[in-house]
C-alpha cells in the first residue's frame, strides 16, 4: 500500500497510490497524523479515482508534531566526515515548515554558499508509543519515504551544535508517498542520489549502524512517538561538503533520490530571491 | 498584562490574570497560538472572574510547534563548561510534549542518574514572521515566562548534539504565565534558581550574551516564527553538573526559578516510577 497526501481544489488530503491513479481516502479531515488504524478503516472512494498527474502533492507527512534526524548513520557517510562511530544515534531535528513535497523546488537562501544534499530513507510513524521495545518497533510504523536532508553547512558549523544547519524552511523534500512496510525490504533496497544525472551517493539500506527498530526504540525512550512523526535515518558517504573538490547545489540543478521498492523524489534547486519566493519579515 | 492558559472542567482556556484570580479571554478554541492581536482583541468575562487557586494552570505556551532552547548564553555558565564563548547562538530544540505547567512534578526518568536543572528566561511568540530585524524583533514577542530547561545529562553527552539530553516528556516546567514586554525590564531583572531553600543559580537577565532581538532575528532567518513559538534563553552558571561535587535532582526536592517582574515557578521532583506514571509501550 502507498499513502499520499496531496492537495486538490484547495483541501488537503489522503489517499492510496494505485499505478498512475490515487483513489481518496475518508474525508478532508484525514491525514497521516490519524495513524495506521485509522487509515485502513476510513472509506476508498473509488468513484473519485483520479490520475495521480492531476493532483499537487503535500510532504509524505505534511504536519509532523516532531521530526528527527540521524546524523553519520552509514560507515562511509562517518569515515568521510573523520568522527568516531557512534555508540548511540547523533540526534538532531527539523520542523514540519522545513518540508516540501515532490515536485516542489528546493530554495537556495540568499544566505548561504554551501547548500548540500544528503539522500535518506524516511520512517514515519503510524501507531503512538513510548518505550516501545525492538521487537515491537515496526508495528508502530506507518511506512517508509524518501527525503532529502538538505544541509546548509556554512550554517551547521556555526556553532558544535546543528540546528541552524538543517531546519531552514521550504528546504526539505519528502515524498513522494509512504510505502507500508510489507512492500520494502530494507536488508536488500539500494538508496541512491542523482545531482544531473550523476550518481553522487550510492549504499544499501542493509547497512544503517542503527537500523529502524532500534531507532524507534531509542528515540521514544524519552518522548512519546506519534502518528505522522518523521525520522530521517541518516545517508550514506558522498555529501559535496566531503568531496574534493567540494560540491554544493546551484540554481538550475536536478536533484533525485531513489530507494528500491519506495521510489523517487527529483527536485528541482532555486535560487530563493528569483523564484520571487523570498519572504520578508510580515510583522 | 499577565496571560494564562489554564483548564477548567476538562477545557483548555486562556486567560488574564489579576492579582489572585483570572479573567477567561474569547471561547474555548483561543490559545496562545492566536497571536497577541487575537488575544488583545478577545472579549474578556468579566463576570465569570474566578480565584487563581481554582484552576489548574497548563504550560504557559501549552502547545508551540517549535521550541527552541540556547545554550552557552551566560559568561560564567560558559565558563564553568570550560567552553569558547560563542559568536552564534548555540541551538538545540525542545517538542511540546516535554513541556510541564507550574505545580506539575518533574519526574525523573528511571532511564537517568543526572538530571539537572537550568532556569530560564522563555520567550513566546506573538505574531509571525521570517527574516526579523532586531529593530522590529520585540513587535513579535508576546511576553516572557520562566523555564527550567531541565537536563538529562548522562544522555546529553552520549553524542557531540545534545537533542536526546534536552527532549524528555514531563521535563520542562514552563509558566506560570506570560508577561507582556511592558511589564518587565530585562536590563535589571534578575533570575534566581532555588534548590530546597538554597540559592543554586543568581545572575540578571542583562548579562545575556545574545539578547532577546538578537535571537529573535537570528532564529527566524532560516525558520518563519509563529505566535506560540517559544526561546529558551539560556541558563546562569551554578548547574548541578559543573559543581564539585556534582549535585542531581533526587525524588522529594523543590526546586524553583525566579525572575523578578515575571514571577516564580516552583516544581517538586518526583521518581516517575514512584509516581505512577510511567507510560509503557501503548502499541
Amino acid at each position: 500500500m502507498k499513502y499520499a497526501s496531496y492537495q486538490i481544489e484547495g483541501s488537503a488530503r489522503v489517499g492510496v497510490v494505485e499505478g498512475d491513479t490515487i483513489v481518496p481516502l475518508g474525508d478532508a479531515t484525514l491525514t497521516v497524523n490519524a495513524g495506521v488504524d485509522a487509515l485502513q478503516a476510513a472509506p476508498r472512494h473509488e468513484a473519485r479515482r483520479i490520475p495521480l498527474a492531476q493532483v499537487r502533492l503535500l510532504p509524505a507527512s505534511p504536519a509532523p508534531k516532531k521530526i528527527f534526524c540521524v546524523g553519520l548513520n552509514y560507515l562511509d557517510h562517518v569515515q568521510e566526515t573523520k568522527r568516531e562511530l557512534p555508540r548511540y544515534p547523533v540526534l538532531f531535528p527539523k520542523f514540519a515548515s522545513n518540508l516540501i513535497a515532490a515536485g516542489a523546488p528546493i530554495q537556495l537562501p540568499p544566505e548561504s554558499r554551501q547548500v548540500d544534499w544528503e539522500g535518506e530513507l524516511a520512517v514515519i510513524i503510524g501507531r503512538p508509543g513510548r518505550r516501545i521495545a525492538r521487537a515491537e518497533a515496526l508495528d508502530h510504523v506507518l511506512g517508509y519515504s524518501i527525503a532529502n536532508d538538505i544541509t546548509v553547512r556554512d550554517y551547521q558549523y556555526k556553532t558544535h551544535q546543528w540546528l541552524q544547519g538543517k531546519a531552514w524552511d521550504g528546504s526539505t523534500p519528502l515524498g513522494p508517498w509512504i510505502v507500508t512496510p510489507d512492500q520494502v525490504d530494507l536488508t536488500t533496497a539500494g538508496i541512491r542520489t542523482i545531482l544531473n544525472d550523476e550518481v553522487v551517493q550510492e549504499s544499501t539500506l542493509s547497512k544503517l549502524i542503527f537500523d529502524v527498530p532500534r531507532l524507534v526504540s531509542e528515540l521514544s525512550e524519552f518522548t512519546a512517538l506519534e502518528p505522522g512523526d518523521v525520522i530521517l535515518t541518516g545517508t550514506p558517504g558522498g555529501v559535496g561538503y566531503r568531496r574534493d573538490p567540494q560540491v554544493f547545489l546551484k540554481n538550475g540543478d536536478e536533484i533525485r533520490v531513489e530507494i528500491d521498492g519506495i521510489g523517487r523524489i527529483t527536485s528541482t534547486v532555486v535560487d530563493e530571491v528569483a523564484a520571487g519566493e523570498r519572504p520578508a519579515s510580515v510583522g
